[in-house]
């Protein structure tokens, strides 16, 4: 755990010290290393942007969350960016502008001006992956089973994974023809479950069977039977709303099939980002955090503020939660060789040697003592014995 | 070089697209690796904080260069990092408060309000190592050797290397009682090597031998031999201004006989970060670059105003300069398999162990076709044939 000093660094904003540090380089690296297996290429986004860019597209939420600045040199705002996908979406669109799909990872740091729900945090490590250019469930299978293959990797155990679908509540209220207001009031309500009021707000639809359908999604919730109930109860929906299901039981039996003993809960209410996304959503839990500890969906078109419309899924986790909640090898760091002070260029040579067959060697500065080396984690020393530099055990 | 989209992105922020990203990637591992082989710890320190700790010890001249911004829960102004050095320095002083000397280094982004003397830039990626808790210079020729060796590891040719001591100027100064404003005007016109100047400047003095010593300093500038005319044109100077040049020897004697090849250059009127540095200064240059490539100083007591006060010397540089001028071994992409589509549990299966094997595999999405393989990187099939899953040549 960091060592947080309350009355020099502001609420939520941490140092990392060594020992976490280690091993959030090594999840780092092995999982950017995962992301290229999988033919992930690493981008590399601004830390600050004009606020119009950073809150544009899938950034449209984030206005709250930006630390707003001026610009010295423009005398434009600026923001500092609070989600690292609608930059990635950018460079896709604009920078890169691939024909077929891409396919991009990152990671660093985001700020929140203030912490989300159920944490304190306003400084994350994000990392994440985006396919882009294919609308496909094929690719929200690939975005979902990399994103349990990271937590994996992590040795995060226990998840279980909430899938959602955003496409069905939007084709049901674009075929009842409801003003944004009343949308927006039924779309509050099923985030509570509340029944009542979304009976209420649906009572006046000319189309009853529409009604008696958005009803429906505030009960449908639980295991992979739900896909089945829903068949029966959104009989007769939209086009697209069929066709979000279909593509909700093509995921459903994939990940059943490749990682049987994760659970799976459905949630046709769940519309989580639902501003920015436009299909299925995901996110996955573990037990005793409030908070997701990864998570994404599909936002297509979110390039189209930046000229060209593509369709895209991906998802992101906090380097830093995950660092905490799973088991890191190899962030340890190796016992050391303690090399006894001396202006000496034999000595330099035998160390610059040392290390370059991956050995950790510090040389003790001048005044200290061998017997500082275990506070350093050496556990064996350099010294100059029978006429040569020999390594030794500490003690002997 | 990365692609600038002028329209999009503040002057001097860039983004990094794929092949720049790897090899800045491939840099970092091998020069934390290379930190982590001496005994540098990692730490990852936040990119905002309020001013007033931005702004403490090594950071009081980078109050124009810091972006401001409202904490909205503290209401306090908070400063995003214009230099991570202060940072790492309030770690050491404050928070691990370790007894003997510490090494700690770091990687990460910085901001500048406005670009830096001859450059455009104003988000670095700034990576370094800091040694604290040792006065003596065989710390300054461990930090100088590191950042020599940081250099030469990712292949910087024709590398020579600056240095100076402001304790020199400042011993000067001090014991010549000088007024504050005479100083600065002084420090400036050293700076300019304006030599009329310094000598109106110091012509009042009741001692006119530390006049003629002030003097000297603008001409106190080229190959080793400068230290040797220093000792006869400083002789009676004050002891502390005696240690300077003393420092400086040992350094320039250690590092001929380490590093032949890399031409020293000695500036006793140089005074890079004079308000901040306390003893050497050094700066690393190459032909064609006219900011340094990467630059230190000893800092001492620069963790007073955090309630510690201690030695420090240490190094920082830009990777994205060093992965510009340099060569990066290990950032280039391997050749990848393609996996023609296939909902198909066997493939999925095959997919993993290749990865697993550390192969970069990229599974086609429906509807691609094997011809795209190529410009996905892929010089590779894997296909179904004689009833087993194969990789073979793309064209076979």
């Amino acid at each position: 755990m960091p060592t947080v000093d309350s009355w020099l660094l502001p609420d939520g904003i941490e140092e990392v010290l060594p020992e976490e540090a280690a091993r959030i380089e090594a999840a780092r690296r092995q999982l950017l290393d995962l992301f290229a297996s999988w033919g992930y290429d690493l981008v590399i986004t601004p830390h600050i942007e004009y606020v119009e860019s950073l809150l544009t597209g899938a950034g449209h939420d984030l206005e709250l969350q930006t630390f707003k600045m001026i610009d010295q040199l423009s005398g434009r705002m600026l923001g500092l960016r609070a989600d690292i996908t609608p930059q990635v979406a950018r460079i896709d669109a604009h920078t890169l502008g691939a024909e077929g799909p891409s396919r991009l990872c990152y990671c660093g740091s985001v700020m929140h001006t203030r912490p989300r729900a159920l944490s304190t945090a306003r400084s994350l490590i994000q990392l994440g992956a985006e396919l882009y250019g294919d609308a496909s469930s094929a690719s929200d299978i690939e975005i979902i089973t990399l994103m349990l293959e990271s937590l994996d990797s992590c040795q995060v155990k226990g998840v279980h994974l909430d899938i959602g679908h955003v496409g069905i509540f939007r084709g049901l209220t674009q075929s009842a023809g409801l003003e944004e207001s009343t949308e927006q009031a039924l779309f509050d309500a099923l985030q509570r479950k509340a029944v009542d009021e979304v009976r209420q707000l649906t009572e006046s639809l000319s189309q009853s069977s529409l009604a008696a359908m958005l009803c429906s999604l505030a009960d449908l919730s639980g295991g992979v039977e739900v896909l089945e109930r829903a068949h029966i109860l959104l009989d007769g929906a939209p086009e697209s709303v069929m066709a979000a299901l279909d593509d909700l039981v093509e995921i459903a039996q994939t990940l059943s099939r490749q990682y049987p003993d994760i659970p799976l809960y459905f949630d046709l209410g769940e519309l989580r980002g639902y501003h920015y996304h436009t299909g299925v959503v995901f996110s996955a839990y573990i037990a005793g955090v409030g908070q997701s500890i990864a998570q994404g969906g599909r936002y297509d078109d979110i390039g189209e503020d930046f000229g060209r419309a593509r369709p895209a899924t991906g998802f992101s986790t906090d380097l830093r939660l995950l660092v905490e909640r799973g088991t890191i090898a190899g962030g340890e760091r190796a016992p050391g060789i303690w090399a006894t002070y001396a202006n000496e260029p034999g000595l330099q040579a035998e160390v610059m040697a040392l290390r370059r067959r991956g050995e950790r060697v510090i040389v003790a500065l001048p005044g200290q003592m061998d017997s500082e080396a275990p506070e350093h984690g050496c556990d064996r020393i350099l010294r100059w014995r029978n006429n040569a530099w020999q390594v030794t055990e500490l003690n002997n």
